[in-house]
């Protein structure tokens, strides 16, 4: 259910790309129960210049490693749970050698009835037919 | 007054992604009432490893032909347009021979206040003059 | 907090897109309060078939010149707010002769708790420890 866009400036190899994506996706499967196979993910590379980041706001010391992810997921996580998947996913990151400060999330929440996995259904809110 | 976000992997020609726009189109106006001229939409197109997608999840089976479709739009839609909507968008894809197991849609959902089409204006939300 | 996404047909000038990152983010920070700092921005060129746009939808006559803003920002803005913020961007981006019917704006509106800027943490919305 997750569509996860990730954003980055241009120049990583084809496998860090990939692996970034896993530290993703596994962080939403360990830490929000997302099924393992529920992986859908955007990525997408920018010209420095296009990819515009402060590189101090709130006291974290950001570079041109930045991870940017924008998650859209289904409502319904705690706050605690939230912050366990941020925690996660710069864990896994940081195992990627990409420094936390570097890990910028964003969480966008949607109805269950919003997403349609394909054959034109509504995924999570399928239509009830009376007996 | 819907922004359709659609990503596809690279190979689809002009032609073929200026009729997949069409057809998404055609399904918001048929199905939930978007007037004929409110059509604005971004595609892009990703190489493979950057559009990345489950082959089988819910029993579904995705190829590399999959359409994401992400469309943000106000509220006040029910459950049965939604699911109106995703079945037309699967119909209206398929007439392009694009299988419906390849049709996956997201819908992100926001205030009428939140668009400005232009002008500088709230244009679902103008604001009100006392006389 | 703001994640803004632009996105353009392709043919504009590095410093004017960073000039149009600049007017975006300078009415975000004078009319809803942003901090100085508080700047993440991705920017997106298209081919002009992949920006697909109506050119009069609502009477409002659009170019290729459009510029297409979607913001992801925490709730809590007044519609007051929010017709301050699109009336400024317009102001703007006006100033860089873009014209004010080019300027599509769109607002994503998601909890405080939805943000990590970096080490892991829910920024705003940070684990409280009883004493």
């Amino acid at each position: 259910m997750p569509l996860v866009r990730i954003s980055l400036i241009k120049g990583r190899t084809t496998e860090l790309r990939r692996r970034i994506g896993d530290a993703v996706h596994r962080a939403l499967v360990d830490t929000i129960g997302v099924p393992e196979r529920d992986r859908f993910q955007l990525i997408t590379e920018h010209d420095p210049y296009d990819l515009v980041y402060d590189r101090e706001y709130l006291g974290i010391k950001r570079t041109d490693n930045i991870v940017i992810i924008q998650i859209t997921l289904s409502t319904g996580r705690t706050a605690p749970q939230k912050r366990a998947l941020f925690r996660r996913i710069a864990d896994n990151l940081a195992a990627l050698e990409i420094r936390r400060e570097d890990v910028w999330i964003n969480l966008v929440e949607v109805a269950k009835e919003n997403w349609s996995f394909g054959l034109g259904l509504a995924s999570y809110a399928p239509e009830v037919v009376a007996a």
